[in-house]
């Protein structure tokens, strides 16, 4: 099998020893691209070599994206079939058995997990796969096999509708290739229960990685009121209704979003604690702060303003003017959490930018908690630094 | 009263700016210094002025220290006595109290609670006090007045050990200065119980810091062996015992540290699966590679290795050796937790060294969270970047 495996190389001066170290990608400028290089098939599982012809293991090739090959296995003979994708899923599987008490996690998060591109999550008895990256696209029937047998799931939804997919030159479309969906799953976290609407795409689908900022948040909130701006489906207003908050404003642009989130407190038996409002978030913020509503807890999950370097002055300017506008809708006392899940702005820039925006608003106060996503969304320690989600936790003392 | 208040003043070059921002510190090199102003006593209350008289806030000053004046309130006028102690103290006890179910915990946590240099830790009815600035050792008695009549504590120790007294030309020594402390006090935390020697130093104190980092070790250690590494009196090895863990291995260079851990054991009820060793931390680690011993948890929380700038290189090759000491005693799918409680490695630094040290350890694996200290430690938002305490938690899958 492997003597037909195309060959890849490293051009003679790239950096061998950071493959070597760990790094899970090669870019297109580290490669020795050829004719035949550039014919490769995107997906096609390839041997990588240094510039001098050692091995360095095997990789998933694609030509047409910057990352021009994914390490899959430091072993140059790899066979990526059934067997090996099963062993990467019960490897991962393993970690969240032991994290959560329910069947309900990000199973699989990409490199960090040894399945480059792949994100799986897992709601019960249905796996939602994204297989964000060319290989996996090819495999997916295999792969998805896989995921039935070590899970013991009776549905799959491929869910091809990530942003990362056109980097890679793949189609987009959601469709559950196995078994049957017929409306939203309930999803237990924190206490609560969400409903996950998996095949209305990003807008309406639900992430896990909040999990832990849900519950701090939803600590603080125990008999005080709540403003959830960027609600979604509910994410930090339910969490903190279970745990004890009085009243919780949900506050998103999206009227599906919210319609779910309230199916979710009604499942919860929470509904008369519970309150929508559809709306831009900003002119929102704006409103209650000229009618000075107060809440004691204040939370602004925003979607990414910084997704890209190019993005980022202009991201920062909105974290902050988030903040500036949050800020005063904060009882004495009260708290604010402020999150960022983009890539370019890291942890320091949006801390400066949050800290800015308070104090523009004439507040002041302390740092009380970062917070990032949760532990069934690791990191490859060589990607670390992307960290995506940040939370910042600040308690308003003046 | 305030017009026998001394007056210091910024240079005119000096970045006033930042302290209307909320910069809590200004430095020697930003003022004004004459025969005058070095001659104030230290721990004074002066009004801080601009270069152009305009006033800026109350300060406290001692001209003995890098730090020449602390903002204590932006008020020029504001009267440094009881009442004001006692509004702090309330305003930080709120927060405390929201968040735990029992009294202890970190009370006052220096600027970032308003009370700069001040560091309070409560232990039921006792707190101990750290004046670790001018201002506060010249106000004790009235600052231990009003911890006693805000809080209702009846033992109040002094403990003026800690390292930055010495930089602010301040004296050594604990004492208990009201009621009466025999022997250590049992603290309930994270399910376990720890004793605190409140009278024996930082050798035999307790600190509150690790509380979140000890529990996510916990969740991680459910029926498994751990390893605490550094163990002090119990830290991780306690709370993974509530946890569930089989078996706990406490490490550590002192004796007294870890007799206090036994008795936290016994008075757990988990002195059957707790075990203690003597020794210096890394000769341990590398004895118990040679024996070939694997835990399925691995903690190892040692001392600030990289105190200061001038300790950075030294401190990063001693957590790197850490890393590498630890990672071949972790069991294949076990999980390996580092600290740092070092100012001057931050964050990336820690994880590069961290990482590195485990590759070369010819381990591999995913960086799964990323704790720091409790939100009893909350942090000035102008003094954030120097967060000390890190916690790294990967899982090794290779």
């Amino acid at each position: 099998m492997t003597d037909t495996r195309p060959v890849i190389r490293l051009k003679p001066k790239a950096n061998a020893r950071a493959i070597r170290h760990g790094a899970p990608w090669v870019f297109d400028n580290e490669m020795v691209t050829d004719r035949r290089s550039r014919a490769i098939a995107p997906g096609t599982v390839a041997r990588l070599e240094d510039g001098d012809r050692n091995p360095l293991g095997t990789v998933a090739v694609n030509p047409t994206s910057r990352i021009f090959a994914r390490m899959l296995d430091r072993d140059p003979e790899a066979e990526i079939d059934h067997a090996w994708l099963s062993a990467k899923l019960r490897t991962a599987l393993d970690h969240r058995a032991r994290l959560y008490d329910a069947p309900f996690y990000r199973l699989v998060h990409a490199e960090a997990d040894g399945l480059p591109g792949v994100v799986i999550d897992r709601f019960g008895d249905v796996a939602a796969i994204q297989p964000n990256a060319a290989w996996a696209e090819v495999l997916f029937d295999t792969l998805a096999l896989s995921v039935v047998e070590v899970t013991g799931v009776t549905t799959v939804v491929k869910n091809a509708s990530g942003r990362s997919r056109a980097l890679e030159g793949l189609e987009e479309g959601v469709e559950v290739t196995q078994g049957a969906l017929d409306g939203p799953v309930p999803v237990p976290m924190n206490g609560a229960t969400y409903m996950a609407d998996l095949l209305g795409g990003q807008k309406t689908g639900l992430f896990f990685d909040q999990r832990p900022n849900h519950a701090f948040a939803a600590e603080l909130s125990r008999g005080g009121r709540v403003l959830d701006v960027f609600s979604h489906v509910g994410g930090f207003a339910l969490a903190c209704l279970a745990g004890g908050a009085t009243h919780a404003l949900s506050v998103d642009g999206s009227a599906p979003a919210l319609d779910l989130a309230r199916q979710g407190a009604e499942a919860g038996g929470m509904a008369d604690r519970f309150e929508a409002r559809q709306g831009d978030a900003f002119d929102t913020l704006a409103a209650l702060g000229e009618a000075g509503e107060t809440f004691d807890v204040v939370i602004c999950d925003p979607p990414a303003f910084a997704p890209n370097k190019q993005a980022l002055e202009a991201g920062l300017r909105a974290y902050e003017r988030i903040a500036r506008l949050a800020a005063p809708l904060v009882a004495p006392g009260g708290y604010l959490g402020l999150c960022s899940c983009s890539h370019a702005a890291d942890l320091d820039r949006f801390r400066r930018a949050s800290t800015r925006g308070i104090g523009r608003a004439g507040r002041a106060g302390q740092l009380i908690h970062t917070g990032f996503a949760g532990p069934d969304h690791p990191q490859h320690p060589a990607l670390a630094e992307s960290g995506y989600l940040k939370a910042l936790f600040y308690r308003l003392t003046a």
